[in-house]
């Protein structure tokens, strides 16, 4: 019961900081997320420590402080995991598979390369500063990864997540988690046997493609075939609560196929996109959403450990790798969507930068395998977090430019109203 | 990552058995909740383990199969709080002020007699039996609670929430848990001291009873007030964030006074009774209810050690402590709702006699501090459990007798809608 009530005391600081925060930097015009990971890095443990500390009980509890404080992790993981699931569940009910196929070459290429240069850049940085090829691959592969959910988060913010450059980037970010999950998993295992084969690379990005196309195409299939079926089950509001299902199931799912979670939540959502409006879906997940998602951008703030800054040479490491990780996107993406505009080939390639909690996940693979140290393990976080510091007031000013030029036809805007609650400001 | 990516598959699990279970309980003319609880006990670490059992690699990062154990067991912990939190943050939203005020005297007189004849009836037995002063003072203080939740649940699901017997169990538990916390604290007192001074007890009562009385008045005071100002912030949805925010913040409050964190959901949900029409406060919150109340009963049914069933004369115990529980209760509460009809009053002892989670508490409490072994406590968690699992099919059996004579007013009806998310089968 202490355990439960002390994360309690802890999940009311941050859901309040995260209001507060929002609520001032809305005031500010800039994006609300912003203000939850500030106000998460504020309260961490390592700024203020009011959050994610443990008391003295605790530690007594789990017999001693540092399992105390993994104990503590572990659990405001879970709560972020949920946050960051119910955020691509509803971008994913956003998406229908019709807008994402018409932008779907344009994704392709934008994604290959986003992936690439960074990469490229990320490894050609760390063998030429001397490091170990484990170790610049390790770099190189946090590199390649694209956290939507900021990106998906500031656009929904702006009320931009049905423009064309939204779409082609949530297109390329599901392409690219796949791409990232295949070049860990290949690195992990390099790390582990010291070698890779051939085939079995070849069987683990088959795997992770057949995943992704059949869920898509067949739960499409499947629940637009079946949904007449939901109303007629006893269980209260079966077609909400039958979404929520498909949304754990097809992240657990995700997960065991070595794939991230936030992949199959994000299906689930588009699977069900098209029933969207007829069981006021988008609606019933949004009070999920204000709970749990601003939750899970100050879990991720308050992670970001400020006393790394303190070294000189780590800091100017971290810069460098910061400024390869956002060039290498904004080159190689922007590259992908030549033919568009300047503009929309920057908005694309900025929106594609931050690294967020995917570039954790490599960095934390990293290290428990040994293959990079611990400071290169804080140059990959804080790489990760400034990534996904810059962009959304970068965004911001790229679309505040756009909002004159364009204006959302009646229907667009009606549509804007529903994932934000209320009408954009333009 | 690892952690998350288990929990997620057993909240998965968690999530489609418990609709499932329910799914097929509705179909049976039985509570949901019942379906919920019996597949939490299949599927937990006792019976089949498919949930609450830590993967070889959980028990390698926690250094130990117990360590993992008691990390998941704390990270479903705070999943299953923050569903009785939402739980009673909805019944809450049901329960204006004024209709407790009127059932007011009733309730107290149900409370008190609700108290005072199990705590003696379990003291007694014993006593009787030759177990300790403590042991037997613990025994009687984890007879005194009720859990408001199951009966709550139930009568939710019955449609009956409305009924003036379910105001003045609903408002007799309220001043029950608060009862209980107070018999818990001096227990806890003699317990770690071996003694414990009157002004101490007189402090705990005063401070107990004022916090709610405060928080009742002075809240909906303030929420009347300042709501108009609500409509002024920036962020989504305002309303509703700070009536979570609210719900979280009196949660902690409660438990750092000492209190039950789920009197603090329950007291912020009747705060803002008055304004949920206006701001669709329900309809928001039944979402969350929706994902996380499932849980938490799975999880409170996974917590059942069957194990302790094969002990004969254990079980002979546990039945008979069992058995004045429900008597207790149904003679304690039955007196104190003299002059109502005898179903009612039935209806009323019935209904208060689940001890839940505020049972098992206390059982906590007393296990950790040493007041009682562990073969008690096995004693008070079966009786904890088994008060809780007989209530829900006797409530539907007294209830279903009434459907056919209480046909509620159009108004009530459209009001059961909202709760129950359809109306309910009179």
């Amino acid at each position: 019961m202490h355990t439960a009530a002390e994360v309690l005391a802890d999940v009311f600081l941050m859901f309040l900081s995260a209001k507060l925060a929002g609520e001032l930097f809305e005031r500010l015009k800039q994006p609300a997320v912003v203000g939850e990971l500030l106000a998460g890095m504020l309260l961490g443990p390592f700024a203020l420590g009011w959050i994610g500390l443990p008391s003295a009980e605790m530690v007594a509890t789990f017999h001693g402080q540092a399992e105390a404080i993994e104990v503590l992790a572990s659990i405001y993981e879970v709560i972020a995991e949920l946050g960051v699931l119910i955020l691509l569940f509803l971008v994913g009910l956003e998406t229908r598979l019709s807008d994402i196929l018409r932008v779907g070459v344009r994704a392709g290429a934008v994604a290959m390369a986003g992936v690439v240069v960074p990469f490229i850049l990320g490894y050609a940085l760390m063998a030429a500063l001397g490091h170990p090829t484990l170790e610049a691959l390790f770099v190189g592969t946090a590199m390649v990864a694209t956290s939507v959910g900021i990106t998906a988060r500031v656009l929904a913010d702006l009320g931009h997540l049905h423009s064309d450059e939204a779409r082609i980037i949530l297109g390329a970010a599901v392409i690219d988690d796949i791409l990232a999950m295949i070049a860990l998993a290949i690195v992990s295992a390099l790390g582990e046997s010291g070698q890779v084969s051939v085939p079995a690379i070849a069987l683990v990005a088959a795997q992770a493609i057949a995943f992704t196309a059949f869920v898509a195409l067949a739960g499409r299939h499947a629940v637009q075939r079946w949904s007449i079926h939901l109303e007629r089950l006893r269980i209260r509001n079966a077609p909400f609560v039958v979404a929520v299902l498909l949304m754990l199931g097809l992240a657990a799912l995700s997960a065991q196929v070595g794939l991230a979670a936030i992949i199959g939540a994000f299906l689930a959502g588009m699977v069900f996109a098209e029933l969207r409006e007829q069981y006021q879906l988008e609606h019933q997940a949004l009070p999920l959403y204000e709970l749990l998602v601003p939750l899970f951008f100050v879990i991720t703030g308050s992670r970001v450990d400020w006393r790394l800054f303190l070294d000189g040479s780590l800091l100017g490491l971290a810069l460098a790798v910061t400024g390869l990780a956002i060039v290498g996107k904004v080159f190689g993406c922007g590259a992908g969507a030549w033919g568009m505009s300047r503009r929309s080939a920057l908005i694309v390639g900025v929106g594609m930068a931050p690294r967020g909690e995917v570039g954790l996940i490599v960095a934390n693979a990293g290290k428990s395998l040994g293959a990079i140290p611990d400071p290169i393990f804080s140059v990959v976080v804080i790489m990760s977090v400034l990534t996904t510091l810059v962009v959304p007031p970068i965004l911001t000013v790229l679309y505040r430019g756009r909002a004159a030029i364009l204006t959302p036809a009646p229907e667009t805007t009606a549509e804007y109203a529903v994932p934000d609650g209320r009408l954009p400001d333009l």
